[in-house]
């Protein structure tokens, strides 16, 4: 976690001389979290800058720098399941799906997927996913449903990425049971995480993670080469090809839950 | 964590019958905590049992079946120092100077003791605390006081016992940094732990533990032989022996805080 960037990452200007470094018709064009990529050439604080291999195609490996990182990096890095281990993912977007693929390749046997959506469902079994909870298909709570009544038994790590993120991890959290619960995901500006201590200190394990707990400039690389080397699929993640003039597109995909895991082409 | 036993302990009554084993002049007395081992005899749950080396002497082992395995467990068992790391523990009272001792089997390199009463002080050396900080000393928030400047910056792991558990926790995962923070000790029953998702999301590792992670019938044993192989000094953690028709004075010397680490010994 980079004291110098990770602050404010909104402040939409540059760091070094507070201001903006685009315009149109003379009127300031703010920053996006530091990077600016909806743009053809950009200005970035060198502490943004990852150099990866030229050899990369970028609009593949485009997908790795934010969302799919941060869920291989929160099974992978944070929630390190062991081989032949449970693992329940709560939201099969793109970070759910990428925190699936991430169980997949840590070798756990039974991965429970959780989303409203059952569109989601069909496409999640080519990142691992096993088994599928939809809670709208059910009276009782998610946690007494089928799969999840071994589960709560005997479960070992939790990834969650859901709308409402910070109830949701509540929820879990105050479920009895072990493993590691791992929050993922930024949660709305008024949220507030509020449980009973006693809901802690039952042996639970609560960890967060930002960006997967990569560091940026000098793990991503080493991921770019996995994809390179064929350790790693992107293609599967990418379910939408959008030109730049049409990036509204992309934005509907979203709202409709077809596009989480859509990546913006943009125009050379 | 035991489903069977866990759950209510402080029913106060027997699990097979819902009825007490005791009473005094026809008036039913209640069971403490599942064990009511302010008793010469009691009638305990097989699963409150465990056994130990009948050759262990009970005047000492006794400081065993609570706070001294809890806050060994906190450190050995949960929040597991690497060689060389350094721990903060937060309250020397029983469960805070055996957190200490763990660090210290551990192999920290510095264990800082924080406690609102300086007196404690002297003693914490025998454990192996290296530096202290009394809040009340500094006008500024502990963590901007000496060791803690840069223990701030590069802390391994925490643990916690207090008067204010869930506040002083709180403000605790609120602050930048890595590491394991361990939730150790009963909150009071209204308590609540709030925080902001985005303290957690930052890359925290929180975790609670309740009698250290260890497994009372099958664990504790194997803590007995360890003192019985003088592998674990008991004598430190007793300061005071009072008889049962003294125990008045126990209290008196815990409300001073002196006796925080003060064993009762029950008349034969």
């Amino acid at each position: 976690m980079c004291d110098l960037l990770r602050i404010n990452t909104n402040r939409c200007v540059m760091l070094n001389d507070g201001k903006s470094s685009f315009s149109i018709n003379g009127q300031t064009i703010y920053h996006f979290v530091g990077t600016s990529t909806f743009s053809e050439y950009t200005v970035l604080h060198v502490g943004s800058v990852a150099k990866i291999n030229p050899a990369a195609p970028l609009d593949k490996v485009y997908v790795l720098s934010c969302g799919i990182s941060t869920g291989l990096g929160a099974t992978l890095n944070v929630a390190k399941p062991k081989n032949g281990s449970t693992v329940a993912v709560f939201g099969l977007g793109a970070v759910g799906l990428a925190a699936a693929e991430g169980a997949t390749i840590a070798g756990a046997s039974r991965i429970i997927g959780v989303d409203l959506n059952a569109k989601r469902f069909d496409e999640a079994t080519k990142f691992g996913v096993t088994e599928f909870v939809t809670p709208k298909d059910h009276d009782k709570p998610v946690h007494e449903v089928g799969a999840f009544l071994t589960f709560f038994d005997f479960f070992r790590c939790l990834l969650i990425w859901y709308v409402s993120l910070t109830s949701l991890f509540i929820w879990y959290v105050s479920l009895q049971g072990w493993g590691v619960a791992v929050l993922v995901g930024v949660s709305n500006k008024d949220d507030a995480f509020k449980t009973h201590p006693m809901n802690i200190l039952n042996e639970r394990t609560i960890k967060g993670t930002f960006f997967g707990n990569y560091k940026p400039r000098s793990d991503l690389p080493l991921v770019v080469e996995k994809y390179m080397n064929k350790e790693l699929e992107l293609e599967k993640f990418i379910t939408h090809d959008v030109s730049f003039s049409e990036i509204n597109k992309a934005f509907e995909y979203m709202l409709r839950g077809e596009g989480l895991r859509c990546i913006i082409r943009v125009d050379a």
